[in-house]
């Protein structure tokens, strides 16, 4: 089975499985684990913060986030797209009393500045409005296709909410797809957002974690946030061990990339397949089935009888992810797939 | 002055004062008000509702509804233009753990079917998701410009809403404008919902309070809640004295709504205005201020000074609301106010 | 019938309802009413605080304040007997996400330090535990008899909390109760708390109502939580005007008091009835009935058939409250049904 | 380093990383990693549930529980020395706006029914009262001394709680040492509660998680609930595989009993430690050291320069725990390193 569904299917390299192996572990509720804390350190440095914090998810590395900036009755300002708002639950209304604010996202993922203005009530004194607290991106923006924002459209999102005293958290679950994408170093993409948290569990390919790294203090009251969760794990240097393997070769998601756009260019010249090579940016695809003899569900299933899973994004979309677990043979192997379904026509 | 920014201005007439000196009081949080009972009463037949529960303010009333049918982490779609999703502070995120979804308003006031479903996931056993639990209207919408729901367009989201299992929550601040307007029964918008709020302090003219009606069951919850939040009161049949009175005439509001035409055709008239005397409907004038050497607050600064009080509602838009505290007299020194402040341009 | 189930029973003065229907009035959420304005700044002067703020009720009045002073996830200690830990529903915890942590009430009334001091981990660092923000103390203290907590007590407490950085909270609900049974005015009470209610509506006899009073900074926050909360009312002057009144003779809670003491000496001296007037401080009386032929429910009701209102107060004690409808000879009315109960023997 | 402070230290065996080696994994949160299918399978059936599922700790396990039984504003009863109130960080009330009622542990760990029924109120109608929806026992019972709690005992709370149509919930985090000292299977434990949680990374020696065992319905919501808060985790089969070995060998733990008992009677025979053998049920020690010459952090301290590692459990209770990473030969040294701390008197 050729898996394009997500990344998050990764299995573990033997070089993690290694590591697993032989790290040296400790209780980490305690504070004693010496590979949580390599890892958290390493992450920590590579993203230019002061410290980090290992997380069972990427979920609740940006719940907690979000807790320790948005008080109790305040909006976190969010992408109608981004996962946030529409893949997490209403976790951070639920535990944390916090108001989500929907705002559109532009195809290329960006929020507006004016839109973004907008939630904020012009008489913040007025008891009857919520107030903004938090504003919330997300790099490389997933269900926009795998966009990366601009670094200028970073920096100006930064300086909009700290001239308004709200923080900027940054889901960056693929922040080194974009760091790859931009051939930069994650840190200039972490410099404006006051958190940021990251998965080791999507292209990275380790198997269990996410990290989310900020200020000394802001580390400390996600410690406090994470052990309320019961996000908190024993020996969770079995899962850091894997983690610090996948950042040791970041450079590998450029095939992922790579592999991404011959996917879209091959899928570019099916009929009854609509895609956009140009808007390939990462690890992403985003495409439809226009051959009316197929709905997306039919379309999905055909595959998955020949060996090729993928899944739909909203709207009907359907999105083929690639990762370590994808080589460009397997690319050239789910290109015939799809051209065999809509020769086939199976969606009769 | 003459007080357009409200109808919550109005002050307590002399019949509902005579009707406060005279009540029979008792202690509410106990149940034994008789004064309280009897509007509960009153209020649940007007409304068709097996019962009903006064509260001290609409926002409480909406709040507890909210609480009551809408379960932790669930969804209420409501309007973006809602008082409920502006004005009320977050209230439900933060006491119930819910989650609001803003949903377009059309100008109309509606909330396009479309556009309610797709708050609804394909796949609701899918735990990323967030479960709708109820549909919030308003009727008649105050930021549209007080208009009213079309009786149709409450069956189709009353049945829409059933076929999912979801309970319709109506915010009607304002229903007896309503149901003037369209000339039925309050009960008849009502039927198209599990819960109904009215406030007796807006056009009703009473000084305080609102009521919340629904099934007997309900009604047992919403007093839990109203507990809870702090809203239970001793002797409310103060309060509840002139609510009775208030609903002996009803009729009353078409004066309100005959001085909002007035008005409004009066303001089409001025250059420098831009307003549409076809899209009143009830007692809410909605226009601006096109003279270009008037920003919106020097206009309402510039009424002010001469006696006329004006509110700004979003977007730059000037309201003005009628109630029994403006005349028909006053609505015509309302006109010759504008076209004063427009010919001395005091905007300059 | 003699009500002495509670002094929340009392009905409006003629005073009162003078005052009411003369008062000036306005829209009190937009800040405009100025009888209620006149109450807040006379509510925050008797209790030497910055800042006042009106609220339906003393529910809410200890609501918003603990919201605004304990962060999500803190704890509040309260006494076990206190009114916010057993009758106010667990709002705070609904609506803030606070821990109750309950602490025994000494006899006295009196929270230990030393059970205090337990409330607070010994390695706050551990994020573990949840971490104290406040104390809230109840003076007089209602399930305890209605006992005033020593001025220096209060002190000690005070001390003791801003030492810690937590803040004091004091339910006032009967303060000026323990300011008259002390001789002091209440402001040498409040000055050991950030934050007091006292209520309206108990002993001081107005219908509807509980002031909240502390720094303007708080005030100004807790005006926020009352808006979310739904407690803002519109043309509140109406309360407020009996609240005024009522402030004006708070020299005749004397005579509650000496009614509570004539009602305890008299219903020392019955045969079948425990109670120990040396502990009546306030104008609460707590007895047991304890001839073997009643239960409390049926002397309850006995005494009710002969026009005496009492109610059971936990534990199976009886609490009788004097109040202003409550005259010295309704005490000998009572007191005399009393003994005609255990005379007659109805229990059985 | 003789590890006593607790057997959340013990390190994955060899059979454990072999089979994290081996394990066929798959994306959790897509419900599909046939490791972990595997380990909620044996896990449910092991406690007699007809689901269970992994999560990524105890605390986790227990606040989704929770949040699954008690709806927002109900109270829970636990135990004031249960680990559910104590270490948890209010994370029920946090993330469910649930109340903690805290009940008095018996020294032998038992909550009293009368306590229990303390917390039901005489009139649930009454609106004023937060109404119990769930007991939560804790069995072994941790700062009781790893006490296990009588299968009468257990079956009384069962009844006590149905009849009045509240969960029970037992935070079994050391279920399984209860079961071992009881010599009966653990599901006749788990027959008195609705759902269960025990710890993988306890005595049981895993490094990472715990399970929660209850109905079908009742573990369906607990995913939604784990997803929420952000447990859901990716290839989780890494930590089930050392989970799955765990359960192979739980006759294991007769050797931890073995050995608390060993070190306990030698620590009785110790002067300036006080301790009791009687009370030492499973794998849990309690002592205080009574030599005046030592506080318990000295000792503490002086016993670590020495190589045993203890900690204090509250009280100044020390509390030694014995796991699979201790041998009889360790007891032995432990002994003599307390010989020798005492002897050489540090404390000074």
């Amino acid at each position: 089975m050729i898996e394009l569904r997500s990344d998050t299917f990764t299995l573990p390299t033997p070089a993690m499985i290694r590591a697993m192996n032989e790290a040296p572990l400790g209780d980490d509720v305690y504070g004693e684990d010496p590979t949580v804390r390599q890892l958290e350190e390493r992450s920590a440095d590579l993203l230019g913060k002061q410290a980090a914090c290992l997380m069972p998810s990427g979920t609740m590395a940006n719940l907690a986030s979000i807790l320790v900036h948005a008080p109790r009755g305040s909006k976190m300002l969010a992408g109608a797209e981004s996962d946030i708002y529409i893949y997490e639950a209403a976790g951070a209304t639920v535990c944390g009393g916090v108001m989500y604010e929907r705002i559109p996202n532009q195809p290329d993922g960006r929020l507006l500045l004016s839109d973004l203005r907008a939630g904020f009530p012009d008489e913040p004194e007025d008891e009857q409005f919520a107030l903004p607290s938090l504003i919330c991106l997300e790099n490389t923006q997933n269900r926009c296709g795998g966009v990366v924002l601009p670094q200028s459209y970073m920096k100006e999102v930064w300086e909009f909410a700290h001239e308004r005293d709200v923080a900027v958290h940054l889901d960056g679950a693929r922040l080194f797809n974009a760091a790859v994408a931009l051939a930069i170093p994650a840190s200039e993409i972490a410099q404006y957002a006051d958190s940021v948290q990251f998965c080791l569990s999507k292209g990275l390919g380790a198997p269990i974690g996410s990290m989310v790294a900020g200020s000394e203090d802001f580390i400390t009251e996600v410690r406090r946030a994470r052990k309320m969760l019961g996000g908190g794990m024993r020996q969770a240097g079995i899962i850091a061990a894997a983690g610090l393997v996948a950042l040791n070769d970041l450079g590998r998601l450029q095939d992922d990339h790579a592999n991404a756009l011959r996917l879209a260019e091959g899928l570019a010249e099916i009929d009854g397949i609509d895609t956009d090579p140009a808007a390939v940016q990462t690890n992403i695809v985003m495409f439809k089935v226009t051959d009316p003899r197929f709905t997306w569900q039919m379309f999905v299933e055909a595959a998955g009888h020949l060996g090729l899973s993928l899944a739909e994004l909203g709207h009907g979309r359907l999105r083929a992810v690639t990762h370590n677990g994808v080589s460009t043979a397997d690319i050239d192997t789910a290109l015939s797939i799809v051209r065999q379904v809509l020769t086939e026509g199976r969606g009769n």
